[in-house]
């Protein structure tokens, strides 16, 4: 009942993508993030905690580890009581249909796990990446989204060809587009946001017919842009507000 | 014209906000960063650069170090060229006019450092603190304001006893709330946002009067919050929508 070597190399190799796939598991930490995928649809596949009580059905293999075993296997700076791993479900059908959100090569776990969440927020449950976007079962990305991983439908797909053939208007975030605040927005559509430093690519923009503008505020116009993800939170907010 | 020990333990140093009080000095890195920070009315105090030609006034302390040195000095991952010591600002006294945004023990230092993007985003020149939120000189937040620290006045206060003695609407985000996209939502306030994980503390709720809720949409009513910093981006969006 504690932690075996070919266990701790198994959970370290999981910061690999490479390895994630080959074992098809990713890792998931701390009681919330844990028991939010015990609850969903995603299999569990073993549970590491330091608590003996801690509830898991039997069907999941359970070791009970020390506070030193779990802090080997921890990512984090304050591990909390529980890591679990769970299987990688099979991708869902792409759903092209309704508001989709779709990232042109977003690199940092933080964002797109902060998108995701979003997504959940506001009831947007197909999010589409481009291949060159970070992989959703990064660790970061998992404990970011504080379980909305569960209940939305990400794609990786061939981008600038699946914004080609559909039949939604493509819209994006731009610093020459029209202002968001006036313009007419449609229920149904996809809303490509782009990489950190580059926005998206040339390609991209030239496949996108919609450019929508944040207006910036104050005297003093220097803030050269706003966050990926916080410019997604207010364009969805956007999108949506007339909906309620 | 290398790095020596004495600035080397000056720089490690700083990390903790005990030595940043004791010396007056915080630090920045990245080209990007530290030339804002240079072109602002910060002061400079040594900069320390891989590039000889990196541009500096004759004012300032210049040590061309090796690509080793800047690793040992930086806590980036990637460290990008350059790291500078700068002084810290004499803190400006408290406006209390206009739009104020007020942060009550927020922790996550990339939390702080993207309210403080926003707010120069959005025109808001004055941000009050608790004094348990984390310090806005923190390696971390001066790194994710990408420059705006240079335009946003940051004070720490007693924050109940501020906003029991402002004249300003106070509001703030929470689950019981009126709809914001349905509120007249005022140009002058006071918009007070919580801890990440206990929201506004319970002597402040109780003074706040005005208390907003940004809906949540789609089926599976789950998603238990938005993250600090997206929740201020959309109220900062709605707050300010309708001047453009």
């Amino acid at each position: 009942m504690s932690l075996s070597k070919n266990n701790l190399k198994l959970i370290t190799s999981l910061q690999r993508k490479k390895y994630r796939e080959k074992h098809n598991l990713f890792v998931a930490e701390g009681i919330k993030v844990v028991n939010e995928l015990l609850n969903s649809s995603i299999e569990a596949f073993h549970v590491f905690s330091t608590n003996e009580d801690f509830s898991v059905s039997k069907e999941v293999d359970f070791t009970v580890v020390s506070d030193n075993e779990l802090k080997k296997i921890s990512t984090l700076k304050n591990p909390n009581k529980v890591l679990g791993l769970f299987k990688i479900p099979e991708r869902k059908k792409l759903k092209v249909s309704g508001f989709i959100v779709a990232l042109d090569e977003v690199n940092d776990p933080g964002n797109l796990g902060t998108i995701i969440r979003l997504c959940d927020w506001f009831g947007v449950t197909q999010l589409v990446c481009s291949k060159n976007t970070v992989d959703c079962y990064n660790q970061k990305v998992v404990q970011s989204t504080m379980g909305s991983l569960t209940r939305v439908n990400i794609s990786y797909v061939d981008l600038p060809e699946f914004l080609k053939t559909t039949d939604l208007p493509v819209y994006t975030a731009d610093m020459n587009g029209t202002n968001v605040y006036t313009s007419s927005l449609p229920q149904k559509a996809v809303l490509v946001m782009g990489n950190e430093a580059n926005g998206i690519s040339k390609e991209i923009s030239g496949i996108v017919k919609h450019k929508l503008t944040i207006p910036r505020f104050g005297d003093i116009q220097q803030t050269e842009s706003l966050n990926v993800a916080t410019a997604t939170a207010i364009l969805l907010s956007e999108f949506k507000r007339g909906l309620k």
